[in-house]
């Protein structure tokens, strides 16, 4: 970071942005959020992105004329080079966006964007779990399943920076259909719509489980939170739905350690609080399926960070370009 | 190869060993092939190694001070840096043999040895079908599936030598075991063994093909060239079993793809000689199981040097490290 010491993270989610001062060593000194979905337009959207980076660099009086750049992570696909944004889901008439250019103009400072889940790779690596590793699997469990890949030592981002769709590998001929188009995706078991459709289906057949008193029988409102909160408390049925989809994680998982040979695994987003109860079964699949040599190199570890990790992702973005 | 030109390639098959010397730009000028099973023990093994290679050398008189190094592929995993082989199926009593020191010490030249996949698909980099490639995922289909990684123009060999083992991602959770010890594997649908158990089922099941003819009822005689020949004459059931071992493969690849984002996959060995077969039902579900921006970037491609793939990958093990 030479002799400017803070970097400025954005965290573009599906419905909040969350913007963060970051200093060495990825701590947030101050930071802000606005929901992402209150905006229609994209010309509203970026104007509102400006303001809201303005005020934070603003608020700190220590972050003037001290800023090494603005890191910037999306949940779609970026030319990460040239710093266009391809799409950005719920923000209207968003398409091939150079986002990198019109934040540098009017900034002047450095500004790199990627998505969201190379992003995190990237912040794990510089200051979390991943710090050290030369080759790792950076997985982030959320609506989607996100995957950032650290190559001998750095993110890698594939021949047209597309790589790490991790929930895109099928582990299953025969299974569901996948946002994607495909069918059997890791994702189709793994990401959160598909772990409620799951609950829904088993309760409506008549599975008896704590989670329908804790929604006053209104299905729709069974979150993985609650999941969690009723294993905690006992449910079998909870427990178990988090058991089947540690094993498919594992399932998935084990076939890309066998491939890539890495020597951590870093699980982060809003499913790995799940814990324990993702995690053993998690573990115990890799064991089961990869290949001796592999599994020897082979550390499970919980991401850093956990809800700022999307900031501190972003931020550290500009960090790699030092 | 500095003013050295030739490199020799040792290609150490199941069944075959076989020993080529190679000059600039991969081309044999000179090999020797012999039995790998005729030799029971590890000792007499690597004397006849020994022989066979001295004895290529010794016929070539352009090669005498002008060698400058033996690259090794070897069908079983190896610590790459140290050049010890840690197991070879088929030879008594081999367990972590340092064979580079071996070699290295009578020839007094520099020696290599990699699996042979990872050989494979550096000779592809070097002087075949991967030329130029920066991102690419290297195929061999045989009685395994071998895979060999270029990533960002080298190959990659992950934490503990082992990256590489794209046949044992799962595809089908629900699928028959692999020799891995895991379950629904790609090689499991893909490898040699298992396309001719799934064609003798079929057959016993009451399927037609003109196979049963061409093998005089002794079904065990079936090979996948068989097979091959049958689709050529127009079999239905030969062109159907190659279009599932396709597809099976193209659902596989198109995983690693959304994950590694290549510009190329490169696939040889002797079941790719099935040709539009097998090529054909592969691309299609590739296109069918990609995603879009993945796809854009991609192309697949027969490997170069067919049978003599081994030795010029083996031999370009010494290139690598020029």
């Amino acid at each position: 970071m030479q002799n400017k010491k803070h970097v400025l993270g954005v965290d573009i989610g599906a419905t909040l942005v969350k913007v963060g001062l970051v200093e060495k060593g990825g701590k947030i000194v101050s930071k802000t959020s606005f929901l992402t979905k209150k905006f229609v337009s994209k010309k509203a959207f970026i104007k509102r992105l400006i303001e809201e980076i303005g005020q934070v660099i603003k608020n700190n009086r220590r972050a003037k004329g001290n800023l090494s750049g603005i890191g910037i992570g999306i949940p779609g696909t970026v030319d990460y080079s040239k710093g266009i944004v391809h799409n950005l889901t719920n923000i209207k008439g968003w398409k091939e966006v150079p986002l990198k250019k019109i934040l540098r103009k009017f900034f002047k400072t450095p500004v790199f964007i990627d998505n969201d889940a190379n992003a995190f790779a990237c912040g794990q690596l510089k200051w979390g779990a991943c710090r050290g590793a030369k080759n790792a699997i950076c997985v982030t469990l959320g609506s989607g399943i996100g995957g950032g890949l650290i190559i001998e030592g750095g993110v890698y981002r594939g021949s047209n920076y597309s790589a790490g769709e991790i929930g895109h590998i099928c582990i299953d001929i025969n299974g569901p259909g996948c946002g994607c188009g495909s069918k059997g995706c890791m994702e189709a078991f793994v990401g959160n719509k598909y772990i409620i459709n799951r609950v829904i289906k088993q309760i409506k057949e008549g599975r008896k489980t704590s989670l329908v008193d804790m929604v006053g029988g209104k299905l729709q409102k069974i979150t993985p939170e609650l999941l969690t909160k009723a294993a905690k408390n006992g449910d079998k049925f909870s427990i178990e739905i988090w058991k089947e989809t540690g094993t498919y994680l594992g399932i998935g998982l084990s076939g890309l350690v066998n491939v890539l040979n890495p020597e951590r695994i870093i699980i982060g987003g809003g499913i790995s609080k799940a814990g324990k109860f993702i995690f053993t079964p998690l573990k115990k699949e890799l064991v089961r399926r990869t290949m001796n040599q592999h599994l020897k190199a082979l550390k499970v570890m919980r991401a850093n960070f956990v809800d700022e990790a999307g900031i501190t992702g972003a931020a550290s973005l500009v960090i790699e370009n030092k």
